[in-house]
């Protein structure tokens, strides 16, 4: 048990992550309340062990507004109101509540303090909530300059009590990171996916692996991402029109042949995927592909990671090929750099097809 | 041993796609005969067993001209000179060397057919080269109006002979193909992993897998794609405008707080991701994704598929879970939708975690 939170946490949303946290605080031993629009929800929520529906006459001691973006700001004015509890959220947006609340109920800011953990959303509802979504994840704690330092205390506290690890950002520099580093790969992974939608056949036949990654989380939820870049718009707004001067330089480039430009813009992205950092937050660590060819069929992935696990190398990534028309599969093992050779003798005289 | 193609076969260019094709010749049988402007390579290729080095006396049935896009027009023409084979080639542009080589040769176009194996090119050399390569792939064969039938049906037949699948299209379709599916998300891919490069290092600490997802392809060589993109700068113009006036509509929307453009350009994002062929072409298959967390150390994986294969469950693609922190692996499974819910109770009367 946490001695800084000891409890009634409220839950406000049990959808995906109210619910997970919910079941986080109870695995802790806090006591846990939950409310939702949807009685069903709660219900849900409740039955899965998240915690009990709320009652009039309990007194939080942190409250979580766990609610879609639209509706942030109004959830967390209410619950500054309603009770004298700390309050926090978990949206994707941070610097658009802390506006509204700063507007409706100033006096009260002293108790609000802004979370967003970053943890999976492609999975919706109580349903696919787990005690365990947390473990290890990020989760931006982001205090403003009215926030009392208990307050922030008390929800990093929440963030450990999960399982992730609390990081101190302020408010307007997350959003400028989350549009960087989510919502605007986000928008031109569906920019492309938009040329996809209605293409022949013919051309839809060639899609690799390339071409699935990229589009990928463009599958997202159009009516939560609707919210979610609308209230950043602001941070957006610069690297938007920092794409936008590129693709200018990138059209002009290829109309007037000028391979200058297109390398130099090429390299940049090149340096681009060398700034994500490694597994675990560590420096990127040298890695090598691994090529295996694998029979498509059940067990015979289990065949192969019992026969590298033969190898005592640990696999840093897999990909499964899902190019069209291919009988076999191809499976990618990202290995570090200096074991990929002993994983591949291993791998050879245990009679597996390897692509060198 | 096929009757139609008995070779020679010679393999002009022997980097990661030459070597594989001699390679997948010699498993068929077929004598296969070695050039490229790099003497070493050669020895290399030859050494693996891609074939022997070209001699002036050789006489071969087919020439398949590997090299550098910026190359391929002068290579097939010296190609088409120099021997009475049919021609090849495997680059990534149809249409360019089409062109030159109909104004070079007019006369020797019915011999020339160009086809694109499409496999994988994010590894490079000859060291890399894998008989397996081409296993079950589309490989496209692009027929013009010129070209003598029993040229067409012998470049299809080394596309079997390699274990592909030929996939007839017009020179100009291909393009078309390739810029929309390949071409385009890579570029774009390049403009998100270019706002990477320089950023502070609190943005790339909240970095998750879609960020990742979506920037992989851009790791590709530059000087590689640079080449690429510009020979096929005419197929790419439509694309790339029609992007530039989406994110114009985007800016806007963003800027006017218009949501129902943005939920059309998020909408027409949905439909495109559901527009890719299924694994091995068929229709895209309803998956559901199992989430299971695996401690993060050798053969902890191998158990996992290990008892996934005791459910009998095929496993259609696997995702390893990369954010920054995390001492547990989250491990997405994709499965048959219909398999999943059995898929979730064995592993958890296994002992393992799982997140619903």
């Amino acid at each position: 048990m946490s001695e800084l939170l000891t409890g009634p946490v409220e839950v406000v949303g049990t959808g995906l992550l109210g619910t997970s946290i919910g079941l986080a605080c109870r695995r802790a031993g806090i006591d846990a309340v939950l409310h939702d629009a949807s009685a069903e929800h709660v219900r849900t929520a409740s039955g899965l062990g998240a915690g009990r529906p709320r009652r009039d006459d309990d007194h939080p001691q942190l409250v979580v507004v766990a609610v879609p973006p639209d509706h942030l700001g109004a959830e967390i004015v209410s619950a500054l109101r309603r009770t004298d509890a700390v309050v926090t959220d978990v949206g994707s947006i941070k610097s658009e509540p802390l506006d509204s609340v700063g507007e409706e109920v100033p006096d009260l800011l002293v108790r609000y303090v802004g979370g967003h953990p970053m943890a999976g959303s492609e999975r919706s509802g109580p349903l696919a909530a787990s005690a365990a979504l947390f473990d290890g994840r990020p989760w931006a704690v982001t205090p403003h300059d009215e926030a009392a330092a208990e307050a922030v205390a008390l929800v990093e506290e929440l963030a450990r009590v999960c399982g992730a690890v609390p990081v101190l950002l302020d408010p307007r520099e997350h959003d400028r990171a989350v549009a960087r580093i989510s919502h605007l790969p986000h928008l031109l992974a569906v920019l492309v996916a938009g040329r996809l939608a209605g293409a022949p056949a013919s051309h839809l036949a060639l899609s690799g692996q390339g071409v699935r990654d990229v589009t990928r989380v463009a599958a997202g939820d159009p009516a939560l991402w609707q919210q979610i870049v609308t209230l950043n718009a602001e941070a957006l707004r610069g690297p938007l029109a920092e794409v936008r001067e590129e693709l200018d330089a990138l059209q002009n480039a290829l109309a007037d042949g000028d391979r200058d430009v297109l390398g130099e813009l090429l390299a940049r992205g090149v340096a681009g995927t060398e700034a994500i950092p490694g597994k675990h937050g560590g420096p990127a660590r040298a890695t090598r592909s691994v090529f295996v060819s694998v029979p498509d069929h059940p067990g015979e992935l289990a065949r192969l990671f019992a026969d590298a696990g033969v190898a005592d190398v640990n696999i840093e990534d897999v990909h499964i090929d899902h190019d069209p028309g291919r009988p076999v599969g191809l499976v990618e093992l990202l290995v570090e750099e200096a074991r990929a050779e002993h994983l591949l003798a291993s791998l050879e005289s245990q009679g597996w097809v390897t692509h060198r």
